[in-house]
Parts: structure tokens; C-alpha cells; sequence
């Protein structure tokens, strides 16, 4: 069995994860537009611009993908993840335009064992996404499991 | 201007949506997983089946991601929506595997006049995501903009 880096006890509250950056490509917003979210201000730039959003933005839900799969990429697949139970309080601040990139950061708000399950724990962390202007542009908290490290045995 | 059916005015405490269904096949599965949740479980059945999930389950991010879908298919494209500033209390209670059926409704938990702006109002809905089993996988609220039917003049 290989070796995690992140069990449950390797979570603290007020660490926080740099999880990398992504760049939205105009192709790349339409392309997940049109299979999820088809409303006008999300599939065309000229229709962008006649929108109050004044050009293409991504769909809110493409931005939180991407802000999974950094997750994925830079903790969970080097953790002891069982999976999620929830998300709590997404907000799309600002629009994603095409060219913007993201940095992604998650940080630890609770650690908690688990009551009923011994072997495992919650961890509670605050992921948020900024653009290269500095400014927020998602932002919510996810609830994550994770197995305990195994004890070794002499 | 193509006549819209839901302006802000449309929707009140109480009301349901009929949003439709939708079949998950394995191969959508990991064809989302692959992008935006490379996780062990959702790549892969038999990777699936060793995890603690019995099988190939799809991300809760590609069951909102399709519950989206269908609320722009069903009412947000015949609706004078403006966008959503965020969603609250993202639930996934429930796996969604291959070959499983959801059906999806939303029902309107409040209306509100914006004080800011008195063109538009805030809609909040409950969205859920139902299997053919009748048991919910997924549960969450959503706020929308919409804007307020245009006054005819004479």
C-alpha cells in the first residue's frame, strides 16, 4: 500500500494548502457551457457583451470543477480522502473571463474526530479562488473524510 | 424582444419545478472525473469496487453539474434570470452510479424585491436530484437574479 501524505491527523486548523493556479480559455468555458450550463452570457462572447456581465464568463460551476480537480491534483490524491458529504456557501463574487487565471488555496477551519467511526475524521477547510488581479472570484467551504494514519505495528 | 415566461414576478413561496431526469452512463462518468475529479472512485469500477463506495460513482460536482443542465433547459432559458450570486448547503447523500436515473426539481423557498435595484428580485429555490429508488442524492439551495416583468405601455 503506498504512502499518503495526508491523513486526518495531518490537518491542524489555520493551515492552508496552495492548491496552484488554472487559466480559462474561451474554448474550454463553452466547451463545458454548452454539456452543463447553456445560458447565453456563458456559450458566446457576442452574447456576453450584450449581457449585463459585458462579455464570455465562465459558469460558476466550471470554476468550482477547476477548483476540484487542483484539489484532486495537489492534496486529495496524496491523502486518505473518503469523499465529501457536502459543500457549504459557494459564492461566484466575480466573473471568469477568458485569459483569467486562478489561484487556488484551501485553508483548515475545523478538525474533528469522527464519533461514530473510529477509524476516520472530518476535516472542514475554506477553499477560495483568486484572479490575477488580486481579487476573489469563488469561494466556499467543503466538508472532507479522511481515514487516520494506520498504526504500525513492531 | 422573444416573450419570457418567468420574470421575478412568476415565482412564489410554495411552487415546484418539474426539472426532468437524467441517466448517468459510466462512460460520462469518468469522462468528468477524467477532467475536473480524477479521484479512484470515479475513474474506474474496479477501482470503484475496492473503495468503501462498492463500485464507479460520479462526482457530486458532475450530478450539480447535470441538475444545472436541467434547471437551464426547463426554466432558467424561458426566464429573465440574471445570474446566481451563489448556492448554500450543498448535500450528497446518496451515491449516483451507472445506469441511475435522477429527477430533479426545484421549489421556491423566497422571494424578495431587490432594495438596490428596482428592476430585478432574488429567488431562493431547494434543487434536488432524486434516484429511481426514490432515495435523494442531492439537495441543494440556490439564489437567483431575475429581472422584473416589463411594464406594456399602452
Amino acid at each position: 500500500m503506498a504512502t499518503l501524505e495526508y491523513y486526518f491527523e495531518d490537518f491542524s486548523v489555520g493551515d492552508t494548502f496552495d492548491l496552484g493556479e488554472y487559466t480559462f480559455t474561451a474554448e474550454e468555458i463553452v466547451t463545458f457551457a454548452r454539456q452543463f450550463d447553456p445560458q447565453p452570457f456563458h456559450l458566446d462572447e457576442a452574447r456576453g457583451r450584450a449581457s449585463h456581465f459585458g462579455g464570455l464568463i465562465a459558469s460558476g460551476w466550471h470554476t468550482c470543477a477547476i477548483m476540484m480537480r487542483l484539489n484532486v491534483d495537489r492534496l486529495l490524491s496524496r491523502s486518505s480522502s473518503m469523499g465529501s458529504p457536502g459543500v457549504e456557501q459557494i459564492e461566484w463574487l466575480k466573473p471568469v473571463r477568458p485569459g483569467d487565471t486562478i489561484t487556488v488555496t484551501s485553508s483548515t477551519l475545523e478538525v474533528r474526530a469522527s464519533k461514530s467511526r473510529p477509524d476516520r475524521g472530518i476535516v472542514r477547510q475554506l477553499w477560495t479562488a483568486t484572479n490575477q488581479h488580486g481579487e476573489e472570484v469563488c469561494r466556499f467551504r467543503g466538508t472532507g473524510m479522511y481515514l487516520r494514519r494506520p498504526v504500525e505495528r513492531a
